[in-house]
């Protein structure tokens, strides 16, 4: 059935229409679903338009046959490692434990890769990083005078998260060059001040979404001593560091003595979304109410198992597989994805910079940052960027972003464009500047 | 890392294990946790017990090759119905659609098989029935007043969900022959009186777990009367019903004329667990904030985009093979498995009549249901069936079965077992029923 005969069949019925009429669960997520509504419609009806929207990764390294491939290995790996046929069969099968079956292999990955030191039992196995996300937050949030903290503007997963579970936000405002530790402390005093306790902080150190900042090695070590100092965890989401180019700064979690962090991981980008496999490295201890303690990664599992049972084995099969393949170093599956992403970074640089000469630049007030990896930039304009501004872009200069205000839980942004790379051909992005150039040079000329 | 040596390392760490001291969120989920990991704890204890407590399918019927079967049937599928290959790349590889990419193939084995005829557009693939509890629960209860009724001894998945959730609960007791509309009703009335608002009833109509029970169908109609009358929906959950023998009762939303009922699908008995694969059906018409209206299930799709984004595109892919392998019809692959599940509970039953003679039984004052079909079955027995008793079964009976008190939120079934028929040989529950008329008849005469 077509859905627009589902539609009409649906509008016929009143009786049970008219009872859920304003009564379903309201959620603080509403706005940001609202927005990415809006845009996908602006998406749908201008499909001609070059779009620097989409934060997905680029396919054009992904090949089919690689699935088959990928998850053989790992079943040969579990023939290597002593399983039988039957314990196999039954590790594809049957439910599987809670946290996971492949923590090992993160684990390994981890400590290669990202030099994170965690036993495996610190490590959920989640349905993609947005279900770690949504375990921490139901753990680590308890009452309505418990506040997380989010550097602003903000990836809508986590503000999405505390939005279903009614958790308050309070928004930390990046200053131009990223995120600054004393504007942390400011907002911790006032919400203390207020009667609230801050218990998290949600921060993306690398090539932020949205932003593209990133965190310095010495913001890195003045947000662990803060949150040592006032008592809070930090929740670190870094899903583009590995597809970045040269070396990165080293996480928050490797650089973690006390367990102040807890380390949110995602294979979305690394390898691939449609694995929807992440992971939390929660290696806190916990009280339990029985007196005695545990892992925070407990914790969660505990959450998990009332909300998803376990992650599909499928999945951890074919991501066991790639990390297999690689031996424990995503890093260096990626080194041709890493390089397509800096080169479409670069690419719009240079393009910006060739659409706006410094003194054009200069006169109409247009500035942007220039982030050394990851998926996004942050575009300065010298009028209101919002849906009006996205609609007149698409339909009069063929041309798609995200207005930066749909970032901030707490307004801002409205002056700011992001741009993703990620997903564009060469030719692409520099056709797709020039219109933009086109629309902010038209825009900011206030001739519409 | 072993187990040992990083407890051990946790418990050097004290700063930040003093940080959560109490202070994570309650959860009323936790009795439904502890309770089961006691179970874990026995089963882990008593490796040589036989155990009838886990409700996991039978598993000698599953075939590892059959994986990448199936998962190439869904690809040649995609290819025949047009799909580039470009897109069948993308399908498998990138984000997909958060309401599910396998919405048609649902729909279309609902109506073959279920007798549920709805559009695809009203279905939510999720990972695993129990996600699409967690979020019909999130959309229809919306506040503190709202309640949810739940047949009682009632599923732990619902319940667990619903605590996470902080949802309140009102169990309605069964009868020994099930469930009553009549019981329902002034449940339902007890709560009006209170001031609270009875938003839905949980209920799992064919061979029930944990009680085994089905409901006749004169009380189905009536419960679709009794919703309609009350204004509230109804959540069927009905995972066993195409695993077992015979010619089945019409679903509930089979027999819905007014959208009363939400359809709480699972493909974990009927293909396989480790698929993570269920879904919602979920036609009703809801009002949304901006004074226009849409399907329940768009409103389901919204909350999962924040709690696991979609559903893994490798498990939809390999389930999708599995229905087209059976033109739509699961239970048609399921014949050899019914009748396995078929034979175990009637071995079942067989030796209880064997072990327990109509005037042993009498004496003794042991009674059992005899479901027909599904895995469980509940016995009375002339004593208290706690932890303490199931102990003394594992240790010197070296039987293990599951207290029917674990599944009462509200307190009941002290004196009744689950035994779960659905995983053992007919041989092990030869031997099984055995030793539990060993253990019944010595815990009845009181001698330990």
């Amino acid at each position: 059935m077509s859905r627009t005969e589902s539609a009409g069949t649906a509008a016929a019925v009143t009786a049970s229409a008219d009872l859920f009429q304003d009564e379903l669960h309201a959620s603080v997520c509403d706005p940001v679903l609202d927005t990415m509504n809006f845009l996908n419609e602006v998406t749908h009806r201008y499909p001609h338009a070059i779009s620097f929207a989409p934060g997905r990764p680029y396919d054009g390294f992904f090949d089919t046959e690689q699935i088959f491939v990928h998850m053989r290995r790992y079943l040969d790996h579990l023939v290597e490692t002593g399983c039988s046929s039957g314990e196999i069969r039954d590790a594809l099968f049957q439910y599987g434990p809670t946290s996971g079956r492949i923590r090992d292999l993160i684990a390994d990955s981890l400590l290669k890769d990202e030099g994170i030191d965690v036993p495996p039992e610190s490590i959920v196995v989640t349905v993609g990083c947005q279900e770690a996300m949504f375990l921490t937050l139901r753990a680590l949030i308890p009452g309505p005078d418990d506040v997380l903290l989010v550097s602003s503007p903000c990836y809508v997963g986590i503000t999405g998260a505390a939005g279903l579970l009614d958790i308050g936000l309070t928004a930390v405002a990046e200053r131009p060059d990223g995120f600054s530790c004393d504007d942390l402390e400011t907002a911790l005093l006032v919400e203390r001040d207020r009667g609230r306790r801050p218990r998290a902080f949600y921060v993306v150190p690398d090539h932020s979404n949205p932003s593209g900042t990133t965190m310095p090695l010495r913001t890195r070590h003045e947000l662990l001593d803060l949150a040592a100092r006032h008592d809070f965890l930090i929740l670190e989401d870094s899903p583009y560091r590995l597809v970045s180019p040269g070396r990165q700064l080293p996480t928050l979690k490797s650089l973690d003595r006390e367990r102040r962090v807890v380390h949110l991981g995602s294979y979305s980008k690394t390898l691939f979304p449609g694995a929807r496999l992440g992971f939390a490295v929660a290696d806190q201890i916990v009280a339990d109410r029985r007196g005695g303690s545990g892992l925070l990664a407990d914790e969660l599992a505990k959450i998990k198992s009332m909300v998803t049972v376990n992650t599909s084995p499928l999945s951890q099969a074919v991501v066991a597989g790639m990390l297999l393949a690689s031996d424990g170093r995503p890093s260096q599956l990626n080194t041709e994805t890493s390089a397509h992403y800096e080169q479409a970074m670069h690419a719009t640089l240079r393009r910006l910079d060739a659409c706006f000469p410094d003194d054009v630049r200069a006169g109409l007030g247009v500035r942007w940052n220039t982030p050394s990896g990851g998926f996004f930039l942050a575009v300065d304009v010298p009028f209101t960027a919002d849906n009006a501004a996205l609609t007149r872009s698409a339909e009069e200069f063929g041309v798609i972003w995200t207005p930066m205000s749909y970032f901030y839980p707490q307004g801002g942004g409205e002056r700011t464009l992001r741009l993703s790379v990620s997903y564009l051909t060469q030719a692409d992005i520099a056709e797709g500047i020039d219109r933009l150039a086109g629309f902010i040079t038209d825009q900011a000329a206030g001739s519409h």
